[in-house]
């Protein structure tokens, strides 16, 4: 008889998202009245910029006639969006990184599960916590994790970096040496970052102890502070200890498009072995490319139409940001995050847990955000509300939040 | 200093199709004049059917508007392409496989390459010989495949199933008890099948010997004999055994617009274990679907004008494999394939070996291939030549082997 693989039994049920879901229904379906405002999405909702369904339309027309179709797309995703990468995201900031060292891909979800597929399962994980659980849950998948412990939620084998309001959000060397070490700058969910300087130290940190940082930039477009690096290339010897991953999903909105990117410089190596290489060929064997009309979309959000309506489509949630920001300060909570991301992290009142507090935002203000807790043990008596909804809706929702 | 995943290293060169380039370029060069026809890919040439064209500018618009735009799309796809896959490919073919059976995907090279994930390492695999190369190179990845014998270029963990003419390319079962059993069928680089009665054989072995086959589909749409099954699950037991994977991407011309699916049935368990639950799982944490646009495009190859349209672009790949096999045998070629698959097989003339075929083909006809040793051990002696082409090309090429 075949066995599975058992690692997938350990994974504890992943049911923040559904939990959430069971709730909200309850509550509707107990109060008609009641008009919700969800807060607690990380999707985005404003459309495609127009000069990317300009493209898309247009990629779509050579899709339908033989001279210009286009089938298998080459390993590393096409040239022309490559270059653009290379180009406006890198060269752009002084980072020295070439069209072939990006791999393109179908998002940073896939990426950040996948990556760890390239090392051995021996190594030990650092995250900070709290943290997007795919990085422990892919992870676990693999066997790199050791036990759970149901009453800490934490892993035996993974190192955790608390990043609270006591550090100031900024995670600190572990006692324990780390391998992988994985960095979500700006973070979801905190919507905190840290300082190029302060990225320099783990940069510097990761080439002295031989650990691999694996940092996923998903929400770089929404930097606003100067003193924040918009790419670990930014620093010093990053291209020999880390991989760095993005995401067009934020930027652009693209979540139901799907694209993203990896970048595995030539000079990172381990011993004498090319992890470009075995990138390269894990991609080539279990991928096979996003499609190439979402290559050609990706292409226009570099073009000078392309990033003023972006610009604007940023500016449109950091406007939310601000006022949701403003307005919880107003009502006296403690709130973080919000500058540098489309995410706002605030303390919990008088102790309340993150779920205590879920059912109160939702009784008491019909307004639905994500309980902290779910994002790792230090998530606990935090909570994260998100500047993707509608201007309006996210007016209204800081009202009610003010009048409780 | 963190570890790298050993099993990469075992990895020989994926050298086929690059030493295909680097010889048709040295050729080129030295032969400037010489008009190249390419038989050799197994990509698509003719463009997107005009009902998915407008299927997808239709989406494209939708993502173009706040309220009909899409953001991130459900786990398992979204229900309208889940419904359509459910009713087309299996209720009307009296296959009991519902719509939360089925996952959406990118493609089938990505489901055939991550399946063996959700299962145990020590799990021994068998392949036929020759076969799809993603099958092996993803278990060797993972760890399951043993030693590499660059002699024999064959894994000592893999147990192979030759399917050559002397078995009329039928698997046979193996003398060892395998776990996980790939079937390609219609197999790729043979274009052979087995009969429905042949496949109820191996789901009965499969039941009994406790074993799980993963069912490659991805020719389905080019099987013309009525004694074949087009899914694994028309034959009894196979619920129970076999998981199925289907790609868009031959039956549509889908190469380069990315779309598949995996079926894993719910009364699929090992011991107490859903594997439904497990592939959800996977699924959830390390894809994010494909894109709104795409699945839409996958709709629309379900519609009546879609349907139609795609009947013909499979009969023009048809009439291609016809030309090729009758050309071939009038020039005295063994032949086989081209029936149920645009894949057609011959045996190379006067004990050449594969790569000899392949540089006699190129130098004197102008024609290129591939040959069958890049698929296996077994494909040593054999040829493959894809009805991809544009008939023209074709016509052209089977001129040219007539004439030598």
């Amino acid at each position: 008889m075949y066995k599975i693989n058992e690692n997938y039994q350990k994974l504890p049920g992943s049911y923040l998202f559904s939990t959430i879901a069971k709730k909200v229904s309850a509550f509707t379906t107990a109060n008609p009245d009641k008009k919700i405002i969800r807060l607690g999405i990380g999707d985005v909702t404003q459309p495609l910029a127009p000069a990317v369904i300009e493209a898309m339309h247009q990629a779509v027309d050579e899709m339908g006639k033989a001279e210009t179709f286009h089938g298998y797309a080459p390993d590393l995703g096409y040239e022309f969006l490559r270059k653009a990468i290379a180009e406006h995201d890198y060269k752009s900031r002084g980072c020295e990184i070439s069209a072939d060292e990006i791999f393109v891909s179908d998002g940073a979800k896939s990426d950040s599960a996948n990556i760890q597929e390239i090392f051995g399962v021996e190594n030990k994980i650092a995250v900070c916590d709290p943290v997007y659980p795919v990085y422990v849950d892919s992870n676990v998948m693999a066997g790199r994790t050791g036990e759970y412990n149901p009453k800490t939620e934490t892993w035996s084998k993974v190192i955790y970096m608390p990043c609270t309001m006591e550090n100031d959000f900024v995670p600190e060397f572990p006692k324990e040496t780390p391998d992988m070490i994985y960095l979500c700058l700006p973070n979801n969910p905190t919507g905190t970052t840290i300082t190029k300087s302060q990225l320099q130290e783990w940069v510097d940190y990761a080439n002295k102890v031989g650990a691999i940082i694996i940092y996923d930039g998903a929400y770089e477009a929404y930097i606003s502070e100067a003193e924040v690096a918009h790419s670990i290339y930014e620093c010093d010897g990053a291209q020999t200890c880390a991989i760095e991953l993005k995401s067009f999903s934020k930027n652009a909105g693209f979540t139901g498009v799907r694209l993203g990117y990896a970048v595995v410089p030539k000079a990172l190596k381990c011993g004498e072995v090319s992890l470009h290489g075995m990138w390269a060929r894990r991609h080539g064997t279990k991928f096979n490319g996003a499609p190439y009309i979402v290559q050609r979309a990706g292409e226009a959000t570099y073009s000078p139409e392309g990033k003023a309506q972006l610009k604007e489509q940023v500016a449109y949630y950091m406007k939310n940001a601000a006022t949701i920001k403003q307005g919880l300060k107003e009502a006296g909570y403690m709130v973080f995050g919000g500058v540098n991301a489309p995410y706002i992290w605030l303390k919990t009142p008088e102790k309340m847990t993150s779920w205590e507090f879920f059912d109160y935002l939702l009784e008491q203000a019909n307004v639905v955000g994500t309980p902290g807790s779910g994002f790792g043990p230090s998530g606990e008596g935090y909570f994260r509300l998100t500047a993707f909804g509608s201007y309006e809706n996210t007016l209204a929702a800081l009202e009610r939040i003010k009048k409780l």
